[in-house]
Order: C-alpha cells, then sequence, then structure tokens
C-alpha cells in the first residue's frame, strides 16, 4: 500500500487544481501502474490493526442487517404498507447503512462490510429475537426468487444490480481518478449508498435484492427454510459473476491495463 | 482542451479563497474565453480515450434504462401503488442513476448518458426479457402524453423541464464558477440528479417524463406499439427545444456573451 | 477564553488540515466587520451584472414555482394518494428546488429567489395553462389555513417555519463561519433545501406551507379565490416576522454584537 | 481576515494529498492524544460564548421537537396514512433535522442537541397549542413500547439504536481520522443526519424510536399520560448504555487506546 500512496500524492502535486467534471480523461500516460499487492503479509498478524480490522467488518455487517431486516420485518407485518416506511423505505434502509458504514469504516477496515458473515448472521438473530414466531410467518428477510419470475431473470437481476454496484465502488474510488479529481473521494461514500438504493428501487419486486452474499447468507441461516435455500445459489453465483464483470469492465475498458505496454 | 485547464489553474491562483455563497459575481472580466473546441479531430480515432468514451457512455445509458424502466415496471405491476416503491421511487430511480452515472463517467466521457441510443434500447430489451408479456401490458416504461393532456401540453412539460435540467448542468458545470466558487464540482452531479428527479415530480402525471432523447427512444423501441410512436416526436422536439433555451440562456444572460466586445 | 481561541488559531498553524466539527467558536475578535454596504448605488444601473441578476432571480423564482406547483396538482389530483407522489413528494419538490436553486444562482444573484414575484406570477401561469379547469377544482397549490387550525395556528406555522429556514440560511452562509470552517460554503445548499423540505413536512397540513411571500403571492393571483386572498396576510405576516426573529437571533445570540464594543 | 487565509494556504501547500477512500490506517503513530479538558472552567462564566452555547442549543433542541412532533401529528391524525408525508416521512423529519441542526450548531455549541430538555418541552409544547384537544388523542409524539414488544425488545431497540447513532458519530468527527482523510469533517453532518433517519426506519414500529433522552422527555411531559410514564425509563436506560457501549468500542477497538504504551 505503500507505493501507492505515494503515487497519489506525487499525482496531487502535479495537477493541484481541480478540474470542471465534464473534462475527458485523454492522456493521463504518467500515472503509473502499482505492482499487485500481496493477499496476505505474514507481519500482519502481530498488528492490531489487523484485528481491528476484521472486528470493524464485524460490527459494519451486524449494525448493516439488523437495520434493514428490522425495516423489512416493520413493512411486511402490516396488511397495508401506506402505515410503514413502505418499500421505498426498505430501499433507503439497504442504500442509507451502505453509505453510512461505507463513511465510517472506510479508514478502518476498507468498508468491505460484504465478507463478514459473522456479523450478518448475529444481526438477523437479534431481529429474530424481537419479532419472534412472527419472523418465519414474514419471510425474514431472505432472499429469494418471487413468483412470476425464473430462476433466470433472479440471476440476471443479481448480476446486473451487482455489476450496477461493483461499476460505482469502482469509478468512486480509482486511485487514478482521486488523484486528478478532487471531488471523487470526498462524495464517494454517497455514490456507492446511492447504488445500492437505485438497485433496490428496481429489483425488490424480482429477488428482493441481494447483491451481498454475506447480506444474503446470514438472513438466510436465521430464516432457514427450504424455499430460501433452494434459491440461495443464486444470492452467490450472482453478485460474483457481477462483480468479476464489473472488475473487467473496468480494468480492461476504463484502465486499458490489456493494451499497454510495460 | 489545453487552453482552458490553464485558465481554471490562473483562476485558483488569482482567487484561492473560498467565497461565502451569496456574493455577486461582478466584474470577472480577466476570464478569458477559449476559442471555440473543433467537433472532431481525426488524431482521435487512434487514441483508446476515443472508443472508451464510446464505451462507458453505452454502459452508462444501458444501466440507466435497466435500472429505471425495472422501477417502473414494479410500479406499474402492482394494483394498489403502496405496495411498491410509488411514483415516487420512480422518481428517484431517474434523479439517482443520473446522479450516480454522473459522478461515474464524468471523467470518462463527459457523463452526456444522452446520445448513446444502442445503450438504452438493450437496457430496455434486458427488462423486457424479464416481464416477458407483462412488459407491454404495462407500458414498457415508454413515453406518452397522458389522458387529460393535450400534445401541447405534452411537449410544453417536455421543454421547460429539459430547460430545467441542462439550465442546472450548465450552472453546475460552467467553468468560470468553477474557477471562482470551489464547491461549485465537488457538489455538481447533486445538483443535476436532483434536478432529474424533481422534473418527474412534477412531469410524471403528463408524459412520464422524457426530458431525454436517448431513454424515450429506447423505450419505444422495445415497447413498439402506435400510441407510443405517435406522441414520440414530442420527446425529441421537446428536449430540443428546451435544450436551446437553457443554452442561449446561459450564454446571453448568464454570460452575456452578445454583450462583451472583443 | 482567549487562549482557546488563540489554540484554534495556532492549531491552524499546527494541524493545518480541517478541524473536526464541534470545535468552539469563542471569541474571535479578528475579524471584522464589513461597513454595511449601501442599498444601491447608481453605478450599478449601467452594469450588465445589475440586469442579469434581476432575470436570474426572475428565471429561478418561476422554475420554482412551475415544479412545485405542477407537482401539487398532480398529488391533489388523484383521489387516492398512493398512484402520486405523495405528500412526501411535494415537500421534496420544495425542498430539492430551492436546493437547485441556490446551488445554481448563489454566484449570480445571491439566491434570493424569494422577491421576484413576477416569475412566480408566470409559473403559476403556466401550470394553469396545462392543467386548465381542473386548477381552480384543486386549489391550485394556493395558500391557505386548513380546517381544524385558526388563523392564530396558521400564522405561528409560518413565524415559526420562516425562522427554521432564515435560521439555516444565516448559520450556513455566515462570512466569519465560512473563513473557519471550510466545510460550510461547500455544503451550504443542501442544509438549505432540507430546511425547506423539513418545514413543508410539518406545516403542509396547516397551512400548505408558504414561508415565502413570492411564491404565495403568485400562486394566489392565479388562483384569485377568496378564501385565498382572506388567509393571504398570514404568508406575509408569517415570513417576515419569522425572518426578522431569525435575523435577531443571529445577531443579538449568535454574532453577540450587543455586546461587542467598537 | 488575511492572516487566517494565509494559515489556510500553507496547510494546502504542506498536505497536498488527499487519501482515496479505503486506504487502510495502519501506523499513524505520530498524531498525539491530547490531555483529557477539564469539564467545566470557573472563567467560562464570564463568557458571552457560555451563554450563546446554551442558548443555541436551546433554539435547537426547541426547532427539533417542533418540526418532529408537528410532522408525528400531520401522519397519525389521518386515517389512511397515504394523504400524509407517510412514516418514512416522519423519518425524514428526525434524521433531517439532526442533518441540519448539527451543520448549523455545530461550531458554536457543538451540535449535541441532546442534553437540552427545557428546549424540547417548549417545543412539544407550541406543537400542543396548535393541535389542541388531538394532540392527546393523538399520542403527542412521545415514546412508548408498542403493542406485540416486550419492554425487553423496546429496551434493546433504544440500546442498538442508539449505538448506530453514536457510533456514527464518534466515526465521522475522530480528530485522527479529521487529520487524515480530509472527506471526512466535510460531510460529517450527513451520515449523522442519515443514522438518526435509518434507526427511525428500523425501530418506530418498536418504540416510535427515542435514542435521545430529550426528545422522550420533552414529549413525555407534555403528553403526561401514565403509559408514556411506564415506559419512559427505556428511553434513558437505553441511550445512555448505547452509548456507552458505542464510546467503549471507539476507545477499545478503533482506537486501541488499552493497547498504546504511554
Amino acid at each position: 500500500m505503500e507505493g501507492k500512496e505515494e503515487d497519489v500524492r506525487l499525482g496531487a502535486n502535479k495537477y493541484p487544481e481541480r478540474q470542471p467534471i465534464g473534462t475527458s480523461a485523454q492522456g493521463d500516460k504518467d500515472y503509473k501502474e502499482d505492482p499487485p499487492a500481496p493477499l496476505f503479509e505474514p507481519g500482519e498478524l502481530t498488528s492490531w490493526s489487523f484485528y481491528r480490522a476484521g472486528i470493524a467488518e464485524f460490527m459494519a455487517t451486524f449494525l448493516f442487517l439488523y437495520i434493514t431486516v428490522l425495516t423489512v420485518m416493520g413493512v411486511v407485518k402490516s396488511p397495508t404498507k401506506c402505515s410503514t416506511v413502505g418499500i421505498q423505505g426498505i430501499a433507503w434502509a439497504f442504500g442509507g447503512m451502505i453509505f453510512a458504514l461505507v463513511y465510517c469504516t472506510a479508514g478502518i477496515s476498507g468498508g468491505h462490510i460484504n465478507p463478514a458473515c459473522l456479523g450478518a448472521i448475529c444481526g438477523a438473530a437479534v431481529v429474530k429475537g424481537f419479532e419472534k414466531s412472527q419472523y418465519e410467518v414474514l419471510g425474514g428477510g431472505a432472499n429469494s426468487v418471487n413468483p412470476g419470475y425464473t430462476k433466470g431473470d433472479g440471476l440476471g437481476a443479481e448480476i446486473v444490480g451487482t455489476f450496477v454496484l461493483v461499476y460505482t465502488v469502482f469509478s468512486a474510488t480509482d486511485a487514478k481518478r482521486s488523484a486528478r479529481d478532487s471531488h471523487v473521494p470526498i462524495l464517494a461514500p454517497l455514490p456507492i449508498g446511492f447504488a445500492v438504493f437505485l438497485v433496490h428501487l428496481a429489483t425488490i419486486p424480482i429477488t428482493g435484492t441481494g447483491i451481498n452474499p454475506a447480506r444474503s447468507l446470514g438472513a438466510a441461516i436465521i430464516y432457514n427454510k427450504a424455499h430460501a435455500w433452494d434459491d440461495h445459489w443464486i444470492f452467490w453465483v450472482g453478485p460474483f459473476t457481477g462483480a468479476a464483470l464489473a472488475a473487467l469492465y473496468h480494468q480492461v475498458v476504463i484502465r486499458a491495463i490489456p493494451f499497454k505496454s510495460k
């Protein structure tokens, strides 16, 4: 990570001015690719920051499932949705939590939220504690393909939905853009949260919207009914496929890595 | 583009302080107009950035139609709107996508989203794939003038609505203001997205809100019913007229170009 | 507390980075009041900026009434509000337009929006053109005190509501804070727009929410029914009283001007 | 102004870089803990700033209760929530007011809003003046545990809800992060307001959402019915427990104070 930071600082020195948005990105050839960082370094195990990142991710995922599944419960419980925050309120809960949590944990653990499945299970479990027998009657916030849609529809919705999210994450946190456009990192948690909100607006009717395997797994384990488990693979295959496509898009089209000579 | 950047940097050096909002813009005579840039330069054809901008616009328009038309489908499908994200949710989908996409693509392709009609057709087609026969029953997110309004009302709504959007875009990205008020480019995608949201709040009951020929054309081609095609000219004449008026307003009133001596 | 201020300034030298919010604003005596500006200077009449500010205010007020009154019409027209953007959508229309317009016109004309009554009349008139006979049946977006509330309630709601708005405007644009906290002017249009949104959430059931004489007058002139005119004084006396109280609060309590020696 | 501005510019020269979000926080050993500040200094009593902070907190809490309880009244009054801003509108009122008030009062009094109970009582009293006999029929915006939930559920919801808020406040205003990530203080009022909004989305069905003893006490005193007083302890024990846990989490996990050698 050391090397990357140096690059960013150099970039800031060379182009300190703010560019108006809308200027084209042509010709930033002097930005150098970092060598890939190793996935794991043994020295990390003795560093408090390593454990802190793990605890911070657990806490963030716990709070994410707690707030969102509780919001879902409040809405589905009511026969007429008018006396609840509504389906749109569910979309705000997911998007808003991602905004707040990325904002709060970005500097601590990178704000991934995604892989910390233990936190997700605990968050859904606390909601089940509040809701008791109603939790299972009401679906427990678990993802599955809704009637009227095929499993292919659900898989497609998860792929494109995750693509929208990861595409936004890459665009909003690209180190090269950060160096050039100072407005990018300042607002980054906002478009990322909005992307989650928007995908929920669109795909709640199809799958309840997963686009996050930890969220889907946590709710599925606590809900634990066959019909949720039957569709569960969709909420792993979909997000991983969508994220891979977004990564590919970003590396090939936006950063043009295959077209660059060493 | 070179020259423009130089101006911006000079401006930043001369007036480095942030002005409180509400100060009047009088007397910025030392800001120099750039010579108009050529629409097209042959050298661009050999640059990856040129193709990248095209692909990025395709992708952005694809995702825009995908999310928004799918949201529209989810709402119109329900007999009582209370169990959906509601008409307001549709307005958030359009405005939020523009916010996120302008934020993500501004540095790559200028964030126009507008002219890339092929992406719009593909985005609507994927939604049709999910919704099958329901897609056509439910109107397919295509724009047309709603009962109770004349075609003149619809045209007027599209003209003023596009004016609101383009007026906001010009205000938020004006290079002269960017040089002076550092808060302008930082937040620019936010008021632009909000402008789209606000026009939808106001004119969904009249035309479903076009203010973007690519969006209207993409939905019309995939929906492909006579009543959408009958009104389709409105969603080209309206936006182009509104955008031209906003450009005229910005050049004549705000930048006062006709009143300046060379 | 002298020492603390000194700290703050020293702090700026030692840690020139942005200060955490929540630092106290005590004792910044070295900030000098500007001499009051003359209300009008004859030289202004020959400056294009003077006319430009007037035209920009006309346009902003026109667009404000156009979008908001049209949104109101769309909602009140529907027997069941569920198939509209809802009352909350009206609150977003008012707050969002103020956000966008303050953002867009702050550098041109100060973003007052308020006094430009001619634009308000024209904006409401265009909506009446779209809605025809329905415009009058549906109340035309004019402000009046709703059944179940006294005129005193309505006046109180307008006074406190305007206080909330003007209190936010003063806080967000205070030149002294702008110099100290760089985050203040960057976000200023956002809390101002939110203040308008919030007052609408609270007082739409009482008066429809005026807190802006231009908005109330424009709608009243185009609607032109006795019951709107009967209550109309409330939408001038209330806002002016609330604004005066907020100005008094800001000068006496926040800036402590009476307690300062020359 | 001159001197201060110079400071700002110098700062910008020394640390020009912005870091992309997502960089890890390891190894900021050169940040020094401040010695703890005394809770109260006798000299403060002769300073206008001391009284100003008190008045500013009174005013902020007054406006907070006024806007939010009035919004609650408008929603509960309607037999069908569709013709109101809805339960989601209530969540926006609470979250939005916190956003606006933190933004406006952070530099004056620290933006606590919380402890100024006199303002809360007055704010609720003005709403009761508007609503008259309906105020008591409709619950007066007072917090209590809703049917279908145990007192333990209510207490748990208040603890975790307050944890979410205080966790966000600590993350967003941490002086160490502010020094490192310039985007943190700029946006701080936004995630804090969003945290309040999100907790309301989730826990309005359980307790009406307190997470603020001043808000709960103000409404309880003006409403003054036995069933609100019976549960009232929950809205003190819950918030204090949640806030203490969040403080513990921040000191132990995030700042790792127990693990640091002097």
